[in-house]
């Protein structure tokens, strides 16, 4: 984090909604808590507010840091400061961390006050659209009628999309990056692969472990091992780590040779480390489900047809997760129906992670857009 | 099987070898058996003998049937058989299960002399190399002193490019498929944690679950699905599977909600109720280890300067696990040293599996190919 162009020390907040939210499963919340941080002010008009929303592993916690933990920098810090292409001198941006989730929103860690202990599987899953729905309780809260945009990537750029299509009067501009507009057979696989992971280790205790005071670490590991492969572009990590050996030789065992190896076991170890199982599992649901063209005999064209907001739209060349041909699915079906959209399709090697970094093309192409949204 | 042109029931046979194989982990094995398949007849001149060379889950058992289990069908039936591709008419051909296999050969799951159990953990480490030398015990005890083809694809593929390598004068013709000269970070990173899956069942036992009675299913069935979703390509699921929803609807719980879920979990308890968890993960390490340039500091194109067979090599356009571009890596370094090679880039839609489908196209060149073989 550079000092010069950070929001610098910020302070998570939390809100309680008491009404009820009743889910797209049909279970319904009777109340529940948001955990979110604000960067820059909102100005008079309140026309300059930008929700940013997480994908799976992401928080409220998207620039800055704490002040009780400065190497605790947000996870777009890049994108997000004065200064920056998201211009906190301009714009006045929120973080949250979504319903079910394990950075302080109620979700599967938070107590279930029918039973005084953990909720664990007992939360109901949580949705794309539903988590739109309480970041619309947010907006209400902080009095902000219509987002000047609605920015995501992956998973939170599924969020963005689904913004403009639940609320197309509250949103001028919707972000959607490194997106798709619904998983293919493949994405469910490995998704498939990372639950069966957590579900059949034995400490996961069907969904109750924290009543066992332990962690399915081992499935939770597995989990974001195949994740990360997916995250990454084969080129990138051949660049990366390549055959190189960990110990200089083959040693003939199941311990680590490769560096890859090494690199997997560390992000597995780190993940498991904080992230909760039961959150994950209903994430990968939600990402699962999303297809907002499911009630249009999958038909997007038709689905996207209520939306109002302008968009900008874009994807990696190297993405294989969700790769620049999901984008352009999204980008037809707007066009289709005469919405206007940017889309840049850019050249980064670093694969689906690529909307995290700071590639110049991408924060470039990025700026100019947020630059000529009027405020 | 079409019973016209199948070669119709099958024995499989055993051998014993009784002098020491130093493997190439430095351990020594003293004594070892094969179990093998032979289909057509072996000439007078023994000049018509073809090896086929098994991939992860294959087994010796390459062609015809059992009278007394007419319904397992050899694996490469399809290609194996008088007037098929690869015709026994002309042929001698052998099917052998590799060292460390769990279908006969000595393994994981055979009794180790020195303790009278199960070997489990205490097999040695056996590589490409190590089968390709033991397989050559057996072409010397068949009275083959020159193979006229070594066939595989994927994992067999790399046996027959061994052969090559390692008695170039013992094989006229190396037919390599769907293959890669090494593995990349990611092949190596998807092996890993289909490994990590195994290692970290509670019924793995430390590879020693034979004396426990038990069987490590769960992480043998993870491994099985995460080693699926990169035999298929991302097309052919997407036609087969796509969306499609197994109870016609979004059930919000983590049973199987698609249809390639359902297909996962098929395939990984199928795979469960049959393959040793040792086996798996020795076979794992065999197709990280393999890299002939290895001792060439990288460079194929030395490492293949001692071959001196002919060479089929086609690669599958929709193969993202050995993508074509890696065998056109093998073709580049056989053609720098002025080597014959026929090269074949196929397009078919089903992935890495494409070498097992009976594809028009595919089988035409093969057949094309294996005519033109002198025996």
């Amino acid at each position: 984090m550079s000092a010069e162009n950070s929001v610098g020390c910020v302070t998570p907040q939390t809100v309680h909604f008491n009404g009820p939210l009743r889910l797209r499963s049909g279970a319904v919340l009777p109340a529940f808590e948001l955990a979110y941080e604000t960067y820059g002010t909102l100005n008079a008009a309140r026309s300059n507010a930008v929700l940013v929303c997480h994908a799976l592993s992401g928080s409220h916690h998207v620039a800055g840091c704490y002040a009780d933990d400065p190497e605790n920098i947000g996870w777009w810090d890049n994108l997000i400061g004065p200064g920056k292409p998201l211009d906190t001198n301009t714009f006045f941006v929120v973080g949250v961390n979504n319903l079910g989730g394990c950075y302080g929103s109620t979700g599967p860690l938070s107590i279930n006050p029918e039973t005084g202990r953990r909720y664990g599987a007992a939360f109901p899953l949580v949705m794309v659209e539903d988590w739109v729905a309480a970041q619309a309780r947010l907006a209400d809260h902080l009095g902000i009628d219509t987002w000047a945009a609605v920015i995501g990537g992956s998973l939170g750029g599924m969020q963005a999309l689904e913004w403009s299509l639940q609320f197309p009067d509250r949103i001028r501009h919707a972000l959607v990056i490194a997106s798709a507009p619904k998983l293919t057979a493949q994405n469910i696989a490995f998704n498939e692969v990372a639950r069966q992971a957590i579900l059949s280790d034995p400490d996961f205790h069907d969904g109750y472990y924290a009543d066992h005071g332990v962690i399915p670490v081992k499935g939770l590991r597995l989990a974001r091992m195949v994740g990360h492969i997916t995250y990454l572009s084969d080129s990138q990590m051949a660049e990366k780590f390549g055959r190189q050996l960990r110990h200089g030789q083959h040693r003939f065992s199941y311990d680590i040779d490769f560096e890859i190896e090494s690199y997997l076991h560390h992000q597995g170890n780190k993940f498991a480390g904080f992230f909760d199982a039961n959150t994950y599992l209903m994430t990968t649901k939600a990402l699962d489900y999303f297809d907002p063209a499911y009630d249009y005999q999958g038909n997007l064209a038709a689905a996207l047809a209520r939306a109002k907001a302008r968009f900008f739209v874009a994807s990696f060349t190297t993405d294989w997760r969700f790769a620049p041909a999901r984008s352009r699915e999204i980008v037809f079906a707007l066009l289709h129906n005469r919405l206007r959209v940017v889309y840049a399709e850019i050249d980064c090697d670093a694969g689906h992670d690529s909307f995290l970094l700071d590639d110049k093309h991408y924060h470039a192409v990025l700026r100019a857009y947020l630059e000529n949204i009027v405020v």
